[in-house]
């Protein structure tokens, strides 16, 4: 059982914020409902409307939350509720207007990045002056750096997707269609303590050279090879992980070469992790194995995505991205190879940065599991 | 079995939103995945990640996608994608770069509600003399006016909705939580053809007075008044229903008297339902019924919302909304009486509207049920 967020570990994390966004040159934070609000909060609505609903950050102030008169009950049971000062509103009100005052007369905030354009433009028509920038780019390490508690969360998540994983190895393959195989990753996740599963790749065969292809109606046959990749949410942490397998033994020379090759990339990547590397390292890292492979051009994706309240946040592991890794940290390492109309090869863990390294949070074999 | 839409229907609707477009002053409009995506493409991403996603439909040129390489397998098997011109970019290229030569001269776009910051935030970066407006401010009446087919699935889904509410009155009310009642609910929802529930309210005795209480562990006792408002989507349409029930025959004279005056508001709002009539008419017929029986000020949100694609979008039936109703336009009429720490009462029925007058998609009793 994880250990639970209390409003204190709430209001540190408001605090933190509050104070991130000044030493990076702006007044404050505007977060609507999402994984921000979710982590910094404990509050989720219900269900995203039009309805606006937004969480005001600034240093030196009590954080408020204007929120729908509606919807004020429900946030009021939030776990963070005790720290946040409510201002509600009621329908037939502007709620811009509301918020207004409430920004003070330094007018430059960050934005959670999955605000609503309604909400983002209503603001930007009623505080004259106001300049906003997505939290990703104000405040990319914002998230970025776990505690112990969400570290063990992370942990436990990836756990329960190797466990999924070891149990997916026994089923059948051959002869049968992508989606039921999906079907049985989504029931082994949640049967490994997944409350939310976010996606159940099967890619096989040609599917395989489509990095985001989900499952489909194509029947998997003995010869194919089959990219895995699965994840959700346990306890409100992401997991996400990546497994490209053989259905029966007999494994082409090119298919078992490429597999070779990334899995080599994921492993220099990995070794590469410590304090102080730069996000981009991590990328160069996996992209110089596979180039050097001569399979470069067909590493079609960056390397990696933060992790933590979502399975997908920044910072990111992409050529140009040079911010430092810090212990704390967890990303996925998620180099592949896609080979159009013939198959595609991943391997993913996530892994956390160490005050001298890295640790996987995914502790599966690397060599390609045949199935049946 | 739901009528398919074609190819030609989501041309349609993508050459209409750009006319209409043009007819109120802005170059075209930007779609990012979401409700308004789903309706003009058929196009549904796997997830809604930070990796941009946009439509932009503009007169006199082919409906382009800005897509990610990654994601564009996917895209060009939605219903809609032959009539789509596609414009993929990898990860490392800037996506609003792309976006920019594709605008063209002038730079006012309706943008969807639910774009996100993000998104919204990187555009008005890079485009310059970009100027953006919500299409529920720009276009409000886009989506709200159903054709046949349409039509055909809110029906539908009122149905299913009506079929669960039928039901549920069989099941046990006292001694068991909020909960409990709610998973009977959304089971019967599924069990009548709904693939997606988006809420199940149970809001028994004190919880009826928060409009917007999902379920919780209250136990509902006998005596109880219990408001249950339910729905979701059926082949992608949606259902949104309200009916108050009494746990035991013996009803307090003020919950009888509430609710015979929110039953009569509602039938008065439904009543006024006719092309050309306004939104905000239909708001003042209900809350005039209730403010003249002594409870206006626990009539405390909007009467109604339009429902489509989603359970919940323009137009709203509220004061100042002065769209006029057209035929074919479907929406809530939801008047409520809310007395806090007490109960509440909200009759809730989507209607339609006729050439002359409004048709009901829900048609089970306003009575109040007598639940045991």
């Amino acid at each position: 059982m994880a250990v639970q967020f209390t409003a204190e570990d709430y209001a540190g994390r408001m605090r933190r914020a509050a104070a991130e966004a000044v030493q990076a040159g702006y007044a404050g934070v505007l977060v609507t409902p999402g994984p921000d609000l979710v982590w910094l909060t404990g509050y989720q609505p219900t269900a995203l409307t039009e309805r606006m609903t937004m969480l005001i950050l600034r240093e030196g102030e009590p954080p408020r939350l204007v929120v729908p008169k509606l919807e004020e009950p429900d946030a009021q049971a939030a776990t963070g509720a005790p720290v946040l000062e409510f201002v509600p509103w009621t329908d037939g009100i502007d709620p811009y207007t509301v918020t207004r005052p409430l920004l003070g007369p330094q007018t430059a905030y960050a934005v959670a990045d999955s605000a609503w354009a309604l909400h983002v433009l209503g603001l930007l028509r009623t505080v004259s002056g106001l300049r906003l920038t997505p939290l990703t780019d104000a405040l990319p390490m914002l998230r970025a750096v776990k505690d112990p508690h969400e570290l063990d969360r992370l942990a436990a998540a990836g756990a329960g997707a190797d466990a999924a994983y070891g149990q997916i190895l026994g089923v059948a393959f051959a002869g049968r269609k992508e989606t039921e195989v999906a079907a049985d990753l989504a029931a082994l996740l949640r049967e490994h303590g997944h409350e939310q599963v976010d996606f159940t790749v099967v890619g096989s065969g040609p599917n395989g050279a489509n990095p985001h292809h989900e499952a489909g109606d194509r029947t998997i046959a003995t010869g194919d090879t089959v990219v895995l990749d699965f994840g959700g949410l346990r306890d409100g942490y992401g997991s996400d992980t990546t497994r490209t397998v053989h259905v029966g033994p007999d494994v082409d020379d090119e298919v078992r070469r490429v597999h070779d090759l990334v899995r080599t990339a994921q492993q220099t990547a990995f070794e590469a992790v410590r304090p102080g590397v730069t996000c981009q390292d991590i990328d160069r890292a996996a992209r110089k194995v596979i180039t050097d492979g001569g399979y470069g051009e067909y590493f079609i994706h960056r390397t990696g995505h933060g992790i933590g309240v979502t399975t997908h946040e920044p910072p990111y592991m992409i050529e140009g991205e040079r911010l430092p890794l810090v212990p704390g940290m967890c990303f996925s390492i998620e180099p592949g190879v896609y080979l159009p109309g013939r198959f595609g090869v991943r391997i993913e863990d996530i892994v956390t940065v160490t005050e001298d390294g890295g640790r996987r949070l995914n502790n599966t074999s690397h060599d390609m599991a045949i199935v049946a």
